[in-house]
């Protein structure tokens, strides 16, 4: 079972992670654009790790697909 | 001591992390764009929560400051 989180370093692994948990329930890529006012374009471009994308937007996909975005300084937990 | 995590929900929430960040590293704004390659108002304008702010240049202030993004699906760890 494909992993339920990811630690995002670059547009390509965000994109990567919105295509898994928008086929994880089971929505095609027309139908988050509507549910979101997007295009179908717009949302293959997310999920092909387009550069150009304002991180508002993003947050609108993230919360439509019920992901969590945690900021986290690294060491923070004393491992270092 | 400040939190050295949060849950990001919209940039208002990346611009303050951002912030806490760069300040527990004695950093100024202007010490940051240099380093990045920025002017101090980009800078200061993520710290304020703009909204047209590109991904890939976030992922750039978040490597700088040692910033890790962790994305994952609500309910993933079972909790639901």
């Amino acid at each position: 079972m494909a992993q339920r989180w990811t630690l995002a370093r670059s547009s390509r692994d965000v994109g990567r992670f919105v295509q898994q948990a928008r086929r994880r329930r089971g929505l095609s890529q027309a139908a988050l654009a509507d549910e979101l006012g997007l295009t179908r374009q717009y949302v293959s471009e997310v999920e092909s790790g387009a550069d150009n994308l304002y991180i508002t937007r993003l947050f609108e996909i993230f919360d439509e697909l019920g992901i969590d975005v945690r900021l986290e300084e690294r060491g923070a937990d004393g491992k270092g």
